[in-house]
């Protein structure tokens, strides 16, 4: 389990979609690059769909991760925003798994717990964890600092038995 | 405006996409496909995006549009449902879009009025008037009588002044 493994976390949305890569070999967590993809909101819808997956497409390309993991969307009140955020996810989602990357998703509550320790907290408790986990890491935006510890989270949890045995069943 | 011109229409849903190709001109209407892409309900989320966007990809590829439709999702009280169907609806709109198509997006109430000339009306009443307006038409499903009510929608828009000077826009 000491292979270095390159991992994705992304943290979708319409308007800005998070990304931020990590290296993990055993405990040793290592920053690599992180930054948004942003679509233009005053294109139409299908545009904006193109401009986050040839945005995505070029960053797999770029950093080469080997996994990925994509936060289990936040289910709001507003089902006009939920159907945005899910049109996004649909294609956060797609283009690792069209490359051929294993997507894993994680629960707000489990990112949280993986950076700050417990389950809940707020964006600038996330970032502040971030830097102290990678202290190299420079991020753009909140999105990207939010997708590098999804990042985070999927390198904790790949490790346990359990999700070794799901992934190969 | 008496050009022949190929529209695909598409009714988005993660298990069921349903998807329906005529050919316009002027005021003729001709059936020329249409049918269901499914994906595998036990598969996981990433897998299933990939499953509908290689499906959608291929019936592109193999009925060459020149134009597409979507429906603009019904937005239920269901939030998890709401971004299931956002997901999926993604990926509809991304395929061809990426192809190079324009997409065009109706309500569904837009959809009811131009194929059964009211804006209501179940699957059933539809499926009638896709068939009178189509008589050579053969669905596989609602989704895809769906799709090819969406794709009639289109063909009646597009010849409207307003909508032709929107897409020149």
């Amino acid at each position: 389990m000491n292979e270095a493994i390159r991992i994705i976390g992304i943290d979708p949305g319409l308007r800005r979609t998070g990304w931020g890569v990590v290296e993990s070999a055993g405990n040793a967590l290592r920053f690599v690059a992180a930054g948004t993809v942003r679509s233009d909101d005053k294109a139409a819808l299908a545009a904006r769909l193109c401009q986050l997956h040839d945005g995505l497409a070029e960053v797999l390309e770029r950093t080469a991760p080997q996994e990925a993991a994509v936060e289990q969307t936040f289910v709001n009140k507003d089902a006009t925003a939920t159907l945005k955020l899910g049109q996004a996810r649909g294609i956060a989602m797609l283009v690792p798994a069209r490359a051929g990357l294993v997507v894993a998703e994680y629960a707000p509550n489990a990112v949280k717990k993986a950076v700050i320790g417990v389950g809940h907290g707020d964006k600038q408790q996330i970032q502040l964890m971030v830097k102290v986990l990678l202290p190299k890491a420079s991020f753009d935006s909140a999105d990207s600092a939010d997708a590098l510890a999804i990042a985070i989270c999927h390198a904790h949890h790949r490790q346990s038995t359990a999700y070794r045995i799901a992934l190969a069943g």
